[in-house]
């Protein structure tokens, strides 16, 4: 098997340097020349031009930032007609549903195969081939894709045998982890701010019905004062806009991922959008006059 | 030890019902005589008067709705002044921490001893003895309660020497909690909405970062469609009350709580406030015409 991963960002590295540890005959691409040096680096292989590297490969991987991306690599750059004509296109970009089908149309139509897998687990879970994806499409792409994913991934979900599924997954998924976040740095703000001991906190609702998978995970930060990005507010920006598109695309109203976007776009608004994304706390700390330390 | 349980509503009836499962000599109080008649049926004791109930025990474990009853029983009542002067007195209802600080003041002013014990799990955990109990108070009388807190909770967190300090962890405890069930039944419905199947949603996210304690706990009930109260919504509406009072009392903005305690009061409004507080489920249906069955 011989695969391509174009987008060689935090996510894309991961996952391209995931499958060469697992054996894969494996090219990286970026328009950022400096992307795929670091995975020259890493041990792996990349051609100077987009056509290079896609154009012998069994599946392409495309970790790029958003669907607008997936169409300039695919479409305006003339990706898609690169490949073989038995190629699999895999995309780990999360985007609207409704966007998936309609690129995966695109792709059908030229006689190639799509898989929706939008991923998720950070560029930490990314590195260690540890991520969870969210997989839908043809069963016989997805089968010929297994090994992909079991070097990419520890958990694959296969929700569906059309395009758009996974999409629609990450989604729901993508709402659920933007509230939570904002939640928890409201609370644990609030906590500091009604004078407890935030140590403290995290440690009794990590352990209450008050907890979140986000809680656990990004309090330690704020616990800890270290915002280095391990996942950047920006991510949440896009995503919950998304959210947001879709849910007003179908006059549903979701009034939790509303709040907790604007506490996003505040958040990156005040300078901080490419730290990570317990920088909420940072905010409500900001505004209220908390002293977090 | 001799123990009155003052409040015997779902979750009174089930510690106090634990308490005697433990072997503690327990009398039961209410001011409804049908629920006192409920925990006599279950081999409790339940004398007909307040008096009798608490004048000879070492503690007083008062379950009942809010500060205000507590206040109701200790002071207009005359409970505080009918019980021994060595008296413990352990308050589970969720409050504001300077309401909790104020009860506690008059408590210690009379020569008693004060605890601060607000609960969490639900009346399924009270009845089973398998509560969350957030202590604080002097340790010397915690180290008394500990066989009724033993009695009553799997989960019994020590937070402080003070009274207060109990209260304002279940508070943000209550924060968390409300935005998640909020956040979780609008992730559901949207999902239902763009076409998904909710049962294998409910099974994907369980397992994802999009996971809360809440969503685990209460998507199990739409998924199921199973709106019989094992936490009603009106106790939401309460808690998340109290949120937004201590927030606005502190000048801290809680958008995040707020956006989930005005879907709770719509839930309420709509004649759902006594059921389970996943109805907030039903609410995001009716509002958006879909049919989760």
């Amino acid at each position: 098997v011989k695969v391509a991963v174009v987008g060689l960002g935090s996510m894309g590295l991961g996952i391209a340097t995931s499958l060469v540890r697992a054996g894969i005959n494996t090219i990286g691409y970026d328009v950022v020349r400096s992307s795929v040096e670091r995975f020259i680096a890493m041990g792996g292989e990349g051609p100077p031009t987009l056509e290079q590297a896609v154009c012998e490969v069994d599946a392409v991987v495309l970790v790029v930032l958003n669907a607008e991306q997936v169409e300039a690599v695919l479409f305006a750059s003339g990706g898609l007609e690169m490949t073989r004509a038995d190629a699999i296109v895999i995309v780990c970009v999360t985007m609207a549903p409704d966007r998936a089908r309609s690129i995966a149309s695109r792709v059908v139509a030229s006689g190639r195969q799509y898989i929706d897998a939008p991923i998720s687990g950070g560029s930490l879970k990314a590195a260690e081939g540890q991520l969870t994806v969210l997989v839908s499409g043809p069963p016989d792409a997805i089968s010929r894709a297994n090994g992909v994913f079991g070097a990419m991934a520890t958990k694959i979900y296969n929700v569906g045998d059309e395009p758009g599924v996974g999409s629609a997954f990450k989604l729901i998924n993508q709402l659920l982890a933007g509230v939570h976040i904002a939640a928890a740095c409201e609370a644990i703000v609030l906590a500091k701010r009604i004078g407890l001991d935030i140590a403290k906190v995290y440690e009794v609702i990590k352990n209450s019905a008050g907890n979140s998978w986000m809680f656990e995970n990004r309090i330690a930060h704020v616990v800890a004062n270290d915002y280095s990005p391990k996942s950047a507010v920006e991510i949440f920006t896009k995503d919950l806009g998304i959210v947001s598109d879709v849910s007003r695309d179908k006059k549903f109203a979701t009034p939790m991922a509303a709040s907790a976007l604007q506490l996003f776009l505040m958040t990156a608004s005040t300078g901080m959008g490419k730290d990570d994304d317990a920088s909420v706390a940072r905010l409500y700390a900001l505004l209220s006059g908390t002293n977090l330390d």
